[in-house]
């Protein structure tokens, strides 16, 4: 089943106006939420509508926040996002960043009292449009094992990262500190096949390839997989990402996340405020003139996508050449949506009256 | 063979006086150098003491060098290394981010014209000292292929972030975006033991267990090692790295960095000037209380290093816990060096006039 774009927008903005969302907010969340679709990130997107209703339900979610600054510096603020939707709380904070970079070359806010924000890369590439690089970050509930632990410490806590280009296409890196993102491992639990050797390991630590070894005591594995291919960098890049969320912003870390499912009892002991995030804007003209700066980028990219491939490959990719195509094309062509996801929407706009346009 | 880490500075500083580097220079650069090797990175350290001296000879390296900072914001600033050695360069740029840091908030250097700086951690940790939250990463010669690809036009393009605690040590990361630094390379080849699948592939991109493939037109693998395993992750970190380094400050980056070996010609078509550095320094309390940040950051590294080990692993580390043990013994013990390293510092004193203190 294909839905467009538009529909797919006009509906979702619905629903969040029905949960109480102010009418902007409803369209900057709907927005965000649906990048994902468009990038080709379907488990980060219009699948979780239902997810964020159930925060919303559950009191866990504030339709209606007042998002303010609460502490900042010229370069730098920290954002309580009043429990609000992730996906009105960043786009705030890193228009917030975007002002300090504007003003003084860079601008660096950490999130606290916030919700899952949908997938980084959107964030990051807000500031692309002002000739600015973007970074965002989150961290996430717990599902990734340090390196030599069964414990549960870390979230996928992403990194993304996008800097503009000339006539080339903006490179956007969006990466999940893990080997494979948790999405990768409901598609393999749909398909009822097997995960590679090096994406999670079982209760005890030892490898696994069960897609489902996250529901019996397993984890997700840090990028790197294990010692011996680097995993304590994984689970360093990951630390990094929880630290300047959280641990700069007054939010909550490590294995206090509170979880996405609004079923999943939240952590007792939480040292802070909801989940964090990590937003950062560079002015390149505050390094050197943007003109310059877009002339070599686009050499860089040339040069790297030019590179001689290997047997059996087509051609070397920059980070974002993947989800722009996908969404050059999803936007002409549609939408596609799985069975359950269909039915999850089509519940909601019984629900909550809003007509479901498939 | 083991020296005292007194002994071993002094030697070095002789060594960097005696090609030229002002009296300030030669400590500053032998401090930067010896700190791999007190920290247990033995392939950064005085191992390459010759090489540097070498790149000095071979007119690439300026000993007295006029670093000055070319453009600047509130909040960021670009400095031309002129040719100097990293060694000295990094810590005249950290300290520039340090003081922006200081006066707003955050402070952002790029840094083109210049060498090899030695560790990244080692820089990352100057901001510590002032309660800041400290960054460092470097690019350099192309050793690593992209995804997909059989061409080197990455480096193995090293991020450090160094975060300050309370009564804990500060976690310092410090990593190579690569599966294996190629100093780990090196340790195989010098034992004639096969590298584990993941770090490096053959020439025509195939897998490969041998240490030696570099030089058989084989490339380092970035962090992941496989698409299945997020190589493409690694590369993009890889390519960050090198975009912050050289595109934003002016140096050369991908495959026209200059190598380190003075014997290895340069690269045609250069587009930039020298190697490029990153640097970043994030004031603590220009997001929150110092105190109440390092209170969290004691909680959140205890949490860690208390988590369930695996079984086999006696307890999880943070990272900056190897190097800093290491560190902590050295001083005490000396520092073990190799019976090729003890011969080319014999060379390099026989031919400087210096006395080597073994």
């Amino acid at each position: 089943m294909v839905i467009s774009y538009q529909r797919l927008l006009s509906f979702t903005t619905d629903i969040f106006r029905k949960i109480g969302c102010p009418e902007e907010d409803a369209r900057t969340a709907a927005s965000a939420l649906l990048s994902a679709d468009l990038r080709g990130i379907d488990s980060h997107g219009v699948a979780r509508l239902i997810g964020y209703v159930r925060l919303q339900e559950a009191g866990r979610a504030n339709t209606q926040p007042t998002i303010r600054i609460v502490h900042e510096t010229p370069s730098t603020a920290v954002v309580d996002g009043d429990s609000g939707l992730g996906l009105v709380v960043a786009p705030f904070a890193m228009q917030v960043a975007i002002e300090k970079a504007a003003n003084c070359g860079t601008g660096w806010v950490a999130v606290q009292n916030s919700n899952h924000f949908g997938i980084a890369g959107y964030h990051a590439l807000a500031a692309v449009k002002k000739d600015m690089i973007g970074i965002a970050m989150t961290n996430a509930s717990a599902l990734v094992a340090p390196t030599f632990s069964i414990e549960r410490l870390l979230g996928t806590n992403p990194i993304a990262v996008a800097v503009p280009a000339g006539q080339e296409p903006p490179f956007v890196a969006d990466l999940a500190t893990t080997t494979a993102a948790n999405g990768k491992l409901e598609i393999l639990q749909r398909k009822k096949e097997a995960a590679p050797l090096g994406w999670i390991q079982d209760k005890d630590g030892g490898p696994s390839t069960d897609p489902h070894a996250l529901k019996t005591g397993g984890a997700l594995l840090p990028l790197g997989g294990d010692r011996d291919h680097g995993s304590h960098k994984g689970y360093a890049l990951g630390a990094i990402v929880d630290i300047f969320s959280a641990v700069l912003s007054g939010a909550n870390y490590g294995p206090w996340v509170p979880p996405f499912p609004a079923y999943v009892p939240m952590p007792t002991g939480m040292p802070g405020k909801g989940i964090g995030h990590f937003f950062g804007a560079m002015r390149i003209d505050a390094f050197r003139p943007a003109d310059d700066f877009k002339h070599h980028m686009d050499n860089w990219i040339r040069r790297f996508r030019s590179a001689t491939p290997a047997p059996g490959h087509e051609k070397v990719l920059i980070p974002g050449d993947p989800e722009r195509e996908m969404e050059a094309q999803r936007l002409i062509d549609g939408i596609p949506l799985l069975t359950p996801v269909i039915q999850d929407l089509k519940a909601l706009a019984t629900k909550l009256g809003v007509e479901f346009p498939l």
